[in-house]
């Protein structure tokens, strides 16, 4: 075992005795206390962040609080998160049309070059940007959608009030690392693991009802799923 | 935009008109092409590798195999990807017996200091060490498991020969990085992000059969889930 993995694993260990957002000792306290190299420290407590163990505030290192949990349903990501009593907030990226390119025609059952929106928008749980969420839909199919959306709200909750019902869900989950935009959006350090997610959602009639694609913060988000046997 | 961005679109869009196990130019021919340093073409292709679009194989680098289709079911990952026409192996880590600490009795209901054997194993796809697979299971409940199973075929098939039956595993799913020990058991670059899995899985009674804890390389898997409303 690497040094700096040594004193990780004594660190881990005594994040387990303290509380969320509890000073974390400075890098030359913790050189010290181990008798090793600020370095070796250092690339330690990279890992502790990159983990989303603690996080920096300002020029401090605290505890951080623990990664959200979010199930992995069909439903409505701010509708599940405040049910755990958290807050969730979005901001606007920007709105886009788009015409459908032939990949993305195929996906959303459109004509090839048909009009396209493209919602874009930062995804926030008690204040931290956790997520970067980019949604396609079919322009047609939601006439007025940019000027009478809330971008602030659920989009399932205001294509659900226009009488559609998501009826299936093709999820594919893969790792990624942010690019510079991303990272500079979600304010994470480039080399922080993030998921990746692409969805599509389908009507109770196999419609295609919107192509999205999701990448959230790996150090603060964790993904639940709970299957039985049917 | 940053330089190394640029030249990855551009190669990115160059990948996808190479067939698998194409050879990838030389450094040296990109950084030409592009009119940019050395460096900046490494970096480039860093993210390349650790996005899985190629690969090293020796000294040169070629166009990677898409990522393994990994369905997120409650059977098992070997039985899946044969499905898919994948070969499947696996070798033998190690097993171990360890008295279960308060954490692990609590979840799989034995008492605390129970004995419980762990299985590790590194799951193979088409010949590349895809996955790190360590199983928790009561000793009790599995007589003769470390001297009778063998470690090649899914541990799954053989508690389903029991007559125990999956009833419900509850999945937790996160990012991580691995560590010195765990990359080079599946001699994977320490900045790969990886998909991190713990579950446990219940009988018909409701009883833990199982807590594995599964690290799988994200450039080399995808997950899929399909959901529909009931």
């Amino acid at each position: 075992m690497l040094k700096h993995q040594v004193v990780r694993e004594q660190l881990d260990r005594m994040l387990d005795g303290l509380q969320v957002g509890d000073p974390f000792p400075a890098e030359r306290e913790i050189a010290d206390m181990f008798d090793v190299a600020r370095e070796t420290v250092r690339q330690a407590v990279r890992e502790l962040l990159l983990a989303g163990r603690v996080e920096r505030r300002g020029r401090t290192t605290v505890v951080a609080a623990p990664k959200l949990l979010q199930p992995l349903g069909m439903g409505s990501y701010t509708e599940a998160a405040r049910a755990e009593g958290h807050s969730v907030d979005r901001f606007l990226v920007g709105w886009t049309r788009l015409d459908a390119d032939a990949v993305l025609a195929a996906t959303l059952q459109v004509p090839a070059g048909a009009a396209v929106i493209q919602l874009e928008r930062v995804f926030t749980t008690d204040g931290v940007r956790v997520g970067l969420e980019t949604s396609k839909l079919p322009a047609d199919r939601y006439p007025g959608l940019p000027e009478n959306f809330d971008y602030r709200t659920s989009l399932y909750a205001e294509i659900r009030s226009r009488g559609i019902v998501f009826a299936r869900t093709v999820d594919t989950i893969e790792t990624a690392l942010p690019d510079a935009r991303e990272s500079a959006l979600l304010t994470v350090d480039a080399r922080t693991p993030m998921f990746l997610l692409n969805r599509v959602s389908y009507d109770q009639h196999g419609v295609p009802i919107e192509q999205r694609r999701s990448l959230y913060r790996g150090d603060r988000m964790t993904f639940t799923i709970t299957m039985e046997d049917r």
